[in-house]
C-alpha cells in the first residue's frame, strides 16, 4: 500500500518527447501511476504531435517552465543538451523533486549534474533503459517499449534511497527489470555492446557510400546487410553525443576490435582455412549461447 | 509454350540438400516443373530428414550414382566440397545434362569447374541465388526463400546460350529476377556487402567473447547487438570456405572498412562532434535512401 501511495505521481515532466521519454510516459499512464504529464521540447512540431496523440497534456519550449512542482523529471534529450537543460531548471526545481534521466552514458551525465545541478545530489538518480529502435521522435512512441527490457540505475553515493526506490519502482512499472552498476562499469559494458557496433555499423555503410562501385553494391546488398546496418538509421546527432561523451571506453573497445580484424587478416592473408573456420565457429558457439540463455531467461520471468 | 516444354525437368539433382538447395527443390516443385528430385548429401540423417519432409524422392551420398540422366544438376555445397563433387560427377555426367550452382563466390567456382569438369563447360552455369537465413540443413528449407529475391548469373564465354536460358527461367519460377554480371564484379560487389558483414559480425562476437567483463557484455547486449550479429550464427564452414575462396577481393574491402575506421577514430581522439555527427549522418541518410528505393521496387514488380 505504502509503495502505491509513494509511486503515484500528481506531475511528471519529460524533457525531450521523443521514443524514449514519450514511451516512458504513456507506459506510466497505462499503469495509472501519472495524472499530469507536461512535455519540454525544442520543436513545437514535435510537442502538438505529442499532445494530439495523448503522450503529455501540457508542452513547454523552456524546462524552467515547466518544473515547478513536478514530482519527476524525466531527462530523456540527447547527453549535448543536458547541461542546456540542467540550467534552465536549476532555478525553479522544488527540492521534493526527484530528477533522473534515459542517457545511454552515465559518466558525463553525472559529471554535468554535479556541475549543473549541485544542490540536488540527493534526488538525482541516473538511469539508463537498454531499449529503443532506430526511429525517433514523439510518434515513436510505443507504451510496451520497456516491457521485458533492463534498465540501470547508477545511483550516487548521495542519492537519498526513497529517490532511487522510486525510480527503480517506475520503470518496473513501465514492465522493466531493474539493476544497479557503477557508472564506470557501465561505460565500459556499453561501449562494448552497443556504441562500439552502433560505430561499426555507420562505418560499413560509409564504405558503400565511398565505394567506386557504390551503386551496385546498394543494388544487391540484402536482408544481411539490412539487419547489420540498422542501427546505422539511428538518430547522428543522439549517437555523436553518445560517442563524443564516451569518448574513452569507446576507443578502448575499438582499439580491441581493431586487433579482432587484425586477426582475421593474418588469416585471410595466408588463407589459413581451419584458422578461420575456428575463429567463425567460436563466435557463431557464443552468440547461439547467449541467444539460448535470453528465451531461457524470458521464459522463467 | 516451348518455354514451358524448355523448363520441365524430369530429374533434378540437388547436391547439398540444405537451406540452398532444400528450397530450390520445394519452389521447383511447387511450381510443378520438376518430376523427381533426388537429394546428394554426405550426412545420411540430413537426408532422411529431407526425404521424410517430401523435399527429395532418393538420396543418395555418392553424387556418381545419382546424376546419370538428370536434366539439372544444382550444386549447393560449401564452396570447400566443390572439387570433390565435381570429381565424382565428371565420369557419370549426361552431356545433355545442364549444371548450375549456388555458390556466394563465382570466380574460384570457374576455376574448379574448368579444372575438374573441362568437357562439360557449355553446360555449367555459375550462378549465385542472393538469399538465405543464418539457419542450415534440410530442415531449413522453405518453399518461397527466393520469391522476390535476386540471382546472379556469371556465364561462361563458353555456356550454350539454352542452358543459361534454363538456368534463367527455373530461378525465375522460384520468384527471383535474374541479373547477369562478370564473375570479376561479382566477386567485388559481394565481397562488400555480404562477406565483409559477415567477417564484421564474427569478430564483434569475438570481441565480447575475449572481454574481461564478457559475462557482463552478454547480459546486457540488446536488440542493437543481436541484429548486427544475426549473421554471426552462419555457418563457420560455409563462411570458412567464402572468405578463403575470396580473399583477395576481401582483403582489399576489409582494407577499405580499416580506413573508415580509423577516419572515424581520428575524429573520437579529437572529440569532434560535428565531424562524427557529418559522418554518422551520411551513412544514415544512404541508407534511408537505399530503403526507400527497396521499397519502391518491390512495389513496382
Amino acid at each position: 500500500l505504502t509503495c502505491q501511495v509513494m509511486s503515484r505521481i500528481e506531475k511528471l515532466v519529460v524533457v525531450g518527447v521523443g521514443l524514449i521519454g514519450g514511451s516512458f510516459a504513456l507506459a506510466l499512464r497505462e499503469h495509472g501511476v501519472v495524472k499530469h504529464v507536461v512535455g519540454v521540447g525544442r520543436s513545437r512540431e514535435n510537442l502538438d504531435h505529442a499532445l494530439g496523440l495523448g503522450i503529455i497534456d501540457e508542452a513547454f519550449t523552456d524546462a524552467a517552465r515547466a518544473v515547478p512542482e513536478a514530482d519527476l523529471v524525466l531527462l530523456a534529450v540527447p547527453v549535448g543538451q543536458l547541461p542546456a537543460v540542467m540550467l534552465q531548471m536549476d532555478k525553479r526545481l522544488d527540492p521534493a523533486t526527484v530528477v533522473t534521466d534515459a542517457g545511454s552514458t552515465k559518466r558525463d551525465v553525472i559529471r554535468h549534474a554535479r556541475q549543473h545541478l549541485p544542490k540536488h545530489l540527493t534526488r538525482f538518480v541516473p538511469a539508463h533503459p537498454v531499449a529503443g529502435t532506430e526511429h525517433s521522435g514523439a510518434a515513436a512512441a510505443k507504451r510496451d517499449l520497456y516491457r521485458g527490457k533492463r534498465v540501470v540505475l547508477t545511483p550516487l553515493p548521495e542519492n537519498d534511497p526513497a529517490a532511487i526506490r522510486l525510480v527503480r519502482e517506475l520503470w518496473r512499472d513501465c514492465g522493466a527489470s531493474v539493476d544497479e552498476m557503477s557508472a564506470d562499469a557501465h561505460d565500459a559494458v556499453f561501449a562494448a555492446v552497443s556504441h562500439l557496433p552502433h560505430a561499426l555499423a555507420f562505418a560499413l555503410v560509409n564504405l558503400i557510400v565511398d565505394h567506386p562501385l557504390r551503386d551496385s553494391l546498394f543494388s544487391f546488398a540484402a536482408s544481411g546487410f539490412r539487419d547489420f546496418t540498422r542501427i546505422a538509421s539511428s538518430s547522428p546527432e543522439m549517437w555523436r553525443d553518445i560517442c563524443v561523451s564516451n569518448y574513452d571506453a569507446l576507443l578502448t573497445e575499438l582499439g580491441a576490435y581493431e586487433r579482432e580484424l587484425q586477426r582475421f587478416r593474418h588469416l585471410l592473408e595466408a588463407q589459413d582455412s581451419p584458422g578461420i573456420e575456428a575463429l567463425f565457429k567460436r563466435a557463431r558457439d557464443a552468440r547461439e549461447a547467449w541467444l539460448k540463455g535470453r528465451a531461457s531467461a524470458t521464459k522463467t520471468k
